[in-house]
C-alpha cells in the first residue's frame, strides 16, 4: 500500500527536525520519510517538498495537525504571559510577548499535498472533514490516522483512513489523543497493539519507544504491519535537531521522560528539565493548544541559541538509552538485520 | 532455574485472588503459581501453603512486600478519616474508623518460607536486607525482585536477586517502583524490556498487559525469558476475585484504567470508578502506604458485600478487552498454542 520495502516509517517531527536530508534518506533506504508540517507556513512546506524531491524519487509523506479551534481565553493568556516572564528575563528577551495568535494552515497544506501529488498523508489530533478526505482519495493519497486507544482507532477506521498509527504511551512528543485530554488513556504498546488489532481491519503502524529490531519484530508479532520511529531518527546525522537536543537524548536514562503541557498546552512526552518542573503547577491554568506553543516559541528558540537545555522542549520517547548517533542508513540496516535470538 | 515447563508466572495478587486452587492450577499446568502474601497474617499464609501443597507437587512461589516503615502522620490520618466518612455512610458502616494500625509480617513470612521450603520468593516495593537474602539463599530459595526502570533493575541485580520482574506501565495493581513515588517512571514494556535487558545479566520476567501468545512471544523477542500475567488469571474460574470484579474487567474497554493512590496510599492501576474519581483531589493529603489501605479496608469489604463496584478496588492492567472467563488450563493452552502469524 505504501510502496515501501522495509516496514519502517520515520515519525513526523515538527520544529525543523525532519530536514529534506532526513526524509529523503529514510525513503531512499526503502522506508517512508515523513515531513512534520503541523506548524509550517505553506511556503516553507512547499520549499521542503521541492528539496526532498531533489533528493529522492521514492515515496514520502506529510503529517498534518487536525486542530480544534482553540478558545482564545484572554485571562488565561495574560496569566501565562506573566508566568513566562521570568524565563524571558533569564533569556534576555523583551518582557512583552507580542505574538500569541495562531494561524491554522491545514487547508493550504492539503492543497499543496494535492498539487504536489504527495502519495501519503498522515493526521494527528483527529481526522479531517469528509470533504478533505474525498479530495485526498481522489488524488490517490494514502491517508493514515492516529489513535491512542480502541475508540479512537474505530473512529479513524469509520472515517475512511487507509491505515492507522497506534501511538503507545512510550511515544515521545505530543500525544495524538483526540477524544480525551487527560493522561488516563496512555496505553502501552504491549496492551494497545493487540487490542486495536482485534478491533479494526485497517493495517496498524506501531509507534512508541521502538528503536531497533527487537521493537520492530515485537510490534509485528503483536499485530502491527509496520513501525513508526521518532527518537531513533532524531539522533541521526541527517536530522535537523539541535546538537544539544541530540546530546541530551543520547545521555538520558529511561526514567527521565515525563508528560507535560508546559510547552504547547497539550500533553507531550519529553526529557524532564527545569522549565517542565517549574511549570507543572500551572498546567491547569494554561490556555488551549496551540496558543501556549506560540507563547513559549521565543523562549524555546532563545534557549536553543543560548545553549540552555533547561528551557528547551526535548521531546523523547521512553527508550533514550537505545538511541545512537549514526546515519539513517546505519540505523535502518541495524533495525532490519537485528536477530533478536542471537 | 524455576523448574517450570512453560514460561508463564501467575502474578501474585493480594486480597484473596490467589486461592490455592488458582496457584495449584497454574503450577500443575507447568507454569509458576504465586501467592500474594503481602497483607496476609502468618497463620493465613501457612494455611494457604498447606492447601496448595495438597493440590500440587509442582513448585510455586510466595510474593512479599518489602515495605518502608510508614510515617504515622496523625493529622493526615484524621483528615483522611473525615474524607472517607461519606463512603462509610453510603455503605452503612459506623462512622468511626477504629483500625488504622498496620503490622508488617515480613519476618514471619520469611520464616514460613524457610520452614516450608518454598522454592521461589518474589519481592515488591524494594529488596530485603542482606540477612534475609543470606537466609533465603541458604534455603535454596530462588529470589525474584521487581523493577520499573533500569536503576531499580541494577539495584536488584547488585542486591543478589536471581531474576527480575520488569513491571511495565501497562500492569494492573500496585506499581512496584521503590526509588521514586511519582508517575513519571511509568515505562511501557516496549521500552522497558530491551533497556533493562541491555543493562542487567539476570533473567527478566516481563509483566504488564500480557494476556495471550502475542504478548508472550513479543516479550521474549524484546529480551524477557518469561512473562508474569495478572489480569489474565484474575478472570479465570479458579481465581478468588469477586464475581462483580471479574465482570467489571470482562466488560471494560482499554481506556478505562487509571493510576490511583486512593485505595492504599501508593499508586496502583485499576478501573476508574466513583471512589477513584472523587478521591483524586485528596491524593496529596493521604498518609503513607499501607496506612490508607487499612483505612479503606472496611469500605472495600462492605462495597463487595453490597455489590457496589463504585467503591471497590478493581485493579486491572491495560488489556482488559483481552480477558476471558475460562479455566486456568484453557488460558494457558491458549497462550502457549497461539500462532501470532496465523
Amino acid at each position: 500500500m505504501l510502496k515501501i520495502n522495509v516496514p519502517i516509517i520515520q515519525a513526523p517531527m515538527a520544529g525543523g527536525i525532519t530536514t529534506p536530508e532526513l526524509v529523503a534518506a529514510v525513503s531512499n533506504g526503502g522506508g517512508l520519510g515523513m515531513v512534520g508540517a503541523g506548524y509550517l507556513k505553506p511556503e516553507a512546506l512547499l520549499q521542503e517538498i521541492k528539496a526532498i524531491k531533489q533528493l529522492t524519487d521514492r515515496p514520502f509523506g506529510i503529517n498534518l495537525f487536525v486542530m480544534k479551534k482553540p478558545v482564545v481565553d484572554q485571562e488565561k493568556i495574560d496569566k501565562t504571559i506573566s508566568i513566562l516572564k521570568r524565563y524571558r528575563e533569564a533569556l534576555s528577551l523583551s518582557s512583552d510577548i507580542t505574538e500569541y495568535s495562531y494561524v491554522d494552515y491545514f487547508d493550504e497544506h492539503v492543497q499543496i499535498i494535492l498539487d504536489e501529488k504527495i502519495p501519503v498523508c498522515s493526521f494527528t489530533f483527529g481526522i479531517p472533514s469528509n470533504g478533505t478526505i474525498t479530495r485526498l482519495k481522489g488524488n490517490n493519497t494514502i491517508m493514515i490516522g492516529t489513535a491512542t486507544n480502541v475508540k479512537e482507532a474505530l473512529i479513524n477506521e469509520e472515517g475512511g483512513m487507509d491505515a492507522l498509527v497506534v501511538q503507545g504511551s512510550e511515544a515521545g512528543g505530543h500525544r495524538g489523543s483526540f477524544l480525551r485530554e487527560d493522561t488516563s488513556g496512555n496505553i502501552g504498546l504491549m496492551s494497545l497493539i493487540p487490542q486495536v488489532t482485534d478491533a479494526v481491519q485497517i493495517p496498524i503502524i506501531a509507534a512508541g519507544g521502538i528503536m531497533d529490531g527487537r521493537g520492530l519484530k515485537a510490534s509485528l508479532l503483536l499485530g502491527a504491519e509496520a513501525v513508526q520511529m521518532g527518537t531513533a531518527f532524531l539522533t541521526t546525522s541527517e536530522s535537523g535537531a539541535n546538537p544539544l537536543y541530540k546530546k541530551a537524548i543520547l545521555e538520558a536514562s529511561d526514567d527521565e521522560t515525563v508528560l507535560t503541557k508546559a510547552f504547547s498546552g497539550k500533553y507531550a512526552r519529553g526529557l524532564q528539565n527545569k522549565f517542565i518542573e517549574e511549570m507543572k503547577e500551572y498546567e491547569g491554568l494554561l490556555p488551549d493548544f496551540p496558543i501556549v506553543n506560540t507563547l513559549t516559541g521565543e523562549i524555546r528558540k532563545a534557549a536553543a541559541v543560548n545553549e540552555m537545555t533547561a528551557y528547551m522542549s526535548l521531546w523523547s520517547g521512553q527508550s533514550p538509552t537505545l538511541a545512537k548517533a549514526e546515519s539513517v542508513a546505519s540505523l535502518m540496516k541495524r533495525v532490519m538485520e537485528h536477530d533478536p535470538f542471537n
